[in-house]
């Protein structure tokens, strides 16, 4: 892209608010360029505009480019090599909350490239999190960037950060994306973690640096996890959780929309389980699963879980229809036992003897009964 | 039906065990009077048949009737009144573990009539259940009897129990169906149950009075409460658990099947997760989600659960703006927060004097800031 486009998203950024879809919409028909000219004439007749147009040509985009480059940042825009197309996607999905849109440009700290998180998953959920969940996914987080996976999370208290955690154990990406300026801690208690994904990964912004986060920045900033990830994973959410806003974002792109069961009696996990019942998210227990959906096919078919086997399952179909036959509570004389599984007697008692020797009968003095293995 | 009709069936389920589709194909071929005059012939070439024709002459059918009767027991039979019709949807199901068909009949303990359960619900899971899985049983079922459906389980350990015992605190019906006779207890340590649901409810068997448990047995009953009830929810089930069994026969026959989730961490939720993961199931977490799902339409359409209404949610749409524009953390001065609402100045303090009042801004030395009930 042109130096003037980059600069005109960097001053048109400064103007308005992130998800403004009257602004998406202009620069898809105008381009930036021409839109930041049309804004800033100041000979317009509105108090309103002459505003705009005072504010915008306020703004320095030259400058603040250089300020954050020194302070580690990138402004990543469409058309340069690093962005990640699927955020195009935003260009054709319908308004949530007034927002939508894609975004003017995108604030980045960190060595990994937007481009590269073409298969990433975002891990998000309830900031009032259970230490339930919490470990699971801290557990996910982990699963997804050793199969490759980049894990995209919203740096807040809860599953978030549980993601980031359980991602920092393995080597991998591991995104941050904020809702306040790429160089901001926020919250401030995260400041460690921020600026360890900003060294190691990426920390992603919409606004410009140094600005705050506000409730709308937040709802903005939704549609981006789930934008730019392949699907998103609900940990838990109660009924209200802001997770449920990326869960919407996530359906509306029709991306993968996943979501971890709990139990009924927690609050954090009725906005999960809401999601599942109808059928809007897949229910997922493990990163495999997790893996499973978003994954090539063929690489992360789950083997379902499997109790261990019992001596039971060893036994051939004949001699299984003879311990089927055998009483589980009172012991049964030889000739019941033929009658109930429908075989000869010297059949049966041939079975017998050899379910006693595999340890899965025994005769008592009132006749066969089934030992405890058996029961298993 | 004829009194013929009746002793045939007596007498052949003394002959064959439970479930057995070859016994229920020839009996929907020849009729119960028909098949036990040809098997009782007594002058036939093979030994096996030579066999079971002393045997099926030895039963006294008439005896059995009035034996079962003294204890309390009736026979029900296709073609009675109270013949429950939804088990004749046994007849045009495929086998599973080569069990099938519809009972030759059923004996019956208890006031209620069969023909009454075309509305119960199955509750049922696994015997090693946590008190979790048996509140939640405990609390489906009591909520399915409230409603009108009567609850069906099998008197085992566990989640059946906590399914029979949450329906007790109601009155209505609550139903045990046995794989042992109607006037044997298994578990023993139910006795008590069992005798009180004999008295108030019905419990119902399969197989002859005085007949014991087997596991062959249990298989067959699972088909029976699958087809008796409307739809089955599984509370908890590990990835053998018997319950699953019940499931695969409420997907065979068309029936509703619901599964409760649990922590991904109990392995007592895992057959479950898996059946709702899979599709089988729908997930439902409360006796309400049971019932919008199994009851007439228009009568139970649940409301997702809300949380409590917070002072935000009372904004008008203009304030709310400036609310959602005003920073998280550090507090900001009244002209960036009407660039970042995109409004005028002066709309903007009149906005931020409103939410003064509703308690949801405050202005500190270095701006205005949202106040703990504003991040509710």
């Amino acid at each position: 892209m042109s130096d003037d486009d980059r600069l005109a998203r960097v001053a048109l950024s400064r103007l308005t608010e992130p998800g403004d879809p009257k602004i998406a919409s202009l620069v898809a028909q105008l381009g930036a360029v021409k839109l930041r000219e049309v804004l800033s004439d100041p000979t317009q007749e509105s108090p309103e505009a002459r505003d705009v147009s005072s504010r915008l040509r306020g703004v320095d985009p030259a400058a603040e480019l250089e300020t954050g480059e020194r302070a580690g940042l990138r402004y990543v825009v469409p058309g340069d090599d690093e962005w990640p197309t699927q955020l195009d996607d935003l260009m054709r999905v319908e308004l949530l909350d007034q927002r939508g849109g894609p975004p003017l440009g995108l604030w980045v700290k960190g060595p990994t490239r937007l481009d590269q998180l073409g298969r990433s998953v975002a891990v998000v959920g309830a900031r009032s999190a259970t230490t339930y969940g919490t470990e699971v996914a801290a557990g996910i987080a982990g699963a997804l960037v050793r199969a490759g996976h980049p894990v995209v999370s919203g740096a807040a208290f809860g599953i978030d950060q549980a993601a980031h955690r359980g991602a920092l154990s393995v080597d991998g990406a591991n995104v941050a994306i904020l809702a306040c300026g790429a160089d901001r801690a926020y919250p401030t208690a995260h400041h460690d973690l921020l600026d360890h994904l900003g060294r190691t990964s990426a920390v992603i912004a919409e606004v410009p640096p140094g600005c705050a986060p506000t409730r709308g920045r937040f709802l903005s900033r939704n549609r981006l996890i789930a934008a730019l990830t392949r699907g998103t994973v609900v940990v838990e959410a109660a009924v209200r959780s802001g997770a449920l806003n990326t869960a919407s974002w996530a359906t509306r792109l029709n991306r993968y929309l996943m979501g971890v069961p709990g139990p009924v009696t927690s609050a954090q996990s009725q906005g999960v389980h809401q999601l599942i019942r109808s059928g809007a998210a897949s229910l997922v227990c493990y990163g495999d699963e997790v893996l499973e959906i978003v994954g090539e096919s063929g690489t992360h078919l789950v083997t379902p879980p499997r109790a261990p086997s019992r001596p039971r399952d060893k036994v051939p179909p004949r001699d299984a229809r003879v311990l089927d036959a055998v009483p589980l509570a009172s012991p049964a004389p030889v000739d019941s036992i033929a009658t109930t599984a429908g075989m000869a007697l010297l059949d049966v008692q041939a079975a017998l003897r050899r379910l006693v020797r595999d340890g899965l009968v025994e005769l008592s003095e009132r006749g066969w009964r089934l030992t405890p293995a058996a029961n298993e």
